[in-house]
């Protein structure tokens, strides 16, 4: 295992306080417990916006607190969930009265602690909505889920929700978008390597030279099936087709197109598989009227990919256009 | 070699291809010859910033083209000098009259070739300047130069310059602009792995499990010493020191600090290295005022980083901050 990393027990603290200084315009980070919030938060009146899970996934979900976006971010040790002591604070932290929503990804400890952290912060006098994220077609059940995983839809709803916040939403407002954005997203990913969790030092999982694993997930659980190596077009094919069959595209339908590198791909190879997604959904009769191309959701240094495919109307274009300004996503501002 | 790839003679063009569809509100991609160039363009009065080099790199530098950055960017085969039929007509595209300056990493090929456009454009009526870069402090020659080698302090050069010919410098003020930031930056780079050229099939070089490369270029080629693994402090105090020690940077002096990572390097360990490179510029009386992490130069999916420091005035922090909008920084718009 190489990394650039010192104590592999104190890279989760590390990152945070590098991250803490690169950005100090924008966010504080809080240390013991671990969380994030934006600057000037509580915003008055503003519905707030917290997410989290396990670290490993950078820039989600801390690169992604800021104007617009999220109001705190609870990162786990790595591939591992969030504690109620850390998100119960951070929802404190940014609740101006207005509510909480918390956004969290479809994976049995992250939903357990978060509605742990929902009930106490509620006693409290905090209102929180919770809105679950399950977007990944690959699997039905997995090692960390009952049900969907949540995965490279995240950012979407935590942008589109984000704006939705900043519009002046109350919170069943702000909820039900996001669950919109839940309801209209699907996402499907491929690796092309495991990756090395940094306190266990040995890969997740091996795959040889001339193997592919499709429906990965992004703990380096396993997918729907292992295949021999293929090109970019025939594995932009197998991640596509599923997405736009269970999400019920169809023509005339508008979408935004969002290719996700896992960690360790070239940038260049992203806008391959984009190059192939984009044409096959013209060829469907879809229109792309917006793209996202980068390392947003990532396995640490997986090599592999990940497609997700957003329905959009005129309300979701908006929001999605609407200033954000986050050390991992900003426009407009 | 597993990569999100087709035919591997076809990576370029395909990447190309994906790029433009993903960014058509930005730019054009024009095929045979390769180039990519802003909307609009040229854009009146403007002094027109054209940059290129081989692919591999990305986002450099097409990712840099659009409002405040480059006019355009000519990007050769993987690791290949573009060649002056490509950047003749790149440079004719984007020249409104006003001029147009060449940023060129200082690699032999480059040199000669944007040598040749800027003679041959010149002699069509267009003042073409030329602005070499070579911070990295790591080797004098190497492989692919004369002199140093032209890495990460390009973005930096690209950004400011491209806000000074927004701000309505004329020719030689922007050159000046361009010829001081790269004056005053420096970087050098380290490599856990080596990376794959797709038509090649094989890797550049190879590392054993605990061995780095210090002083790695951007193409796979040498560095200056290969040592045992050690933990991200101790690497970046080797990266950081000689980097200050040959900007002259001292107390009192303000800094941009910029951790970049060589693209299969998970952005979590580049906020350790950044963690540690604030502290010690810190501990050294110098102030960073602005900072940058992330995948900018890469070297396809190389694991490893490098930082770049750049002294900072009031001009150039004015001309950091002004607004960019580009596919790969964006910022103010």
């Amino acid at each position: 295992m190489k990394k650039l990393i010192n104590d592999p027990r104190a890279v989760v603290d590390e990152s945070l306080e590098g991250f803490g200084l690169a950005h100090a315009d924008l966010l504080d980070v809080h240390a013991n417990p671990a969380y994030v919030i934006r600057k000037g938060a509580p915003v008055a009146g503003k519905v707030a916006l917290v997410s989290g899970g396990g670290s490993g996934h950078e820039p989600l979900h801390a690169g992604f607190v800021g104007h617009g976006m999220l109001d705190a971010a609870v990162p786990g040790a790595v591939f591992t969930s969030p504690t109620p002591e850390q998100i119960i604070p951070a929802t404190e932290a940014v609740d101006s009265g207005a509510g909480v929503v918390h956004i969290v990804k479809n994976y049995t400890g992250d939903v357990l602690n978060f509605e742990t952290a929902a009930e106490l912060s509620q006693a409290e006098g905090i209102s929180v909505r919770t809105v679950l994220v399950d977007d990944d077609v690959a699997v039905q059940d997995s090692l960390y889920t009952a049900g969907r995983r949540g995965v490279g839809g995240t950012v979407l709803v935590e942008k589109i929700a984000g704006a939705a916040a900043v519009r002046g939403d109350m919170l069943d407002a702000v909820t039900g978008v996001a669950e919109s954005v839940a309801r209209n997203v699907r996402t499907m990913g491929v690796a092309l390597s495991g990756c090395t969790v940094p306190h266990s030092g040995v890969p997740s999982f091996e795959l040889a030279d001339d193997e592919i694993e499709i429906g990965i997930g992004i703990h380096g659980e396993p997918g729907r099936h292992r295949i021999p190596m293929e090109g970019a077009d025939g594995i932009t094919s197998r991640l596509l087709e599923p997405v736009v069959e269970d999400l019920g595209l169809g023509s005339g339908e508008r979408a935004l197109l969002f290719v996700n590198g896992m960690g360790g791909t070239p940038l260049s190879e992203l806008y391959i598989v984009y190059r192939r997604a984009a044409r096959l959904l013209e060829e469907k009769g879809i229109t792309v009227e917006r793209s996202l191309v980068g390392n947003y959701v990532t396995s640490l240094e997986m090599q592999g990919c990940s497609i997700s495919v957003l329905r959009l109307d005129d309300e979701l274009v908006d929001l999605w256009d609407a200033p954000v300004h986050t050390a991992a996503l900003r426009w407009g501002m």
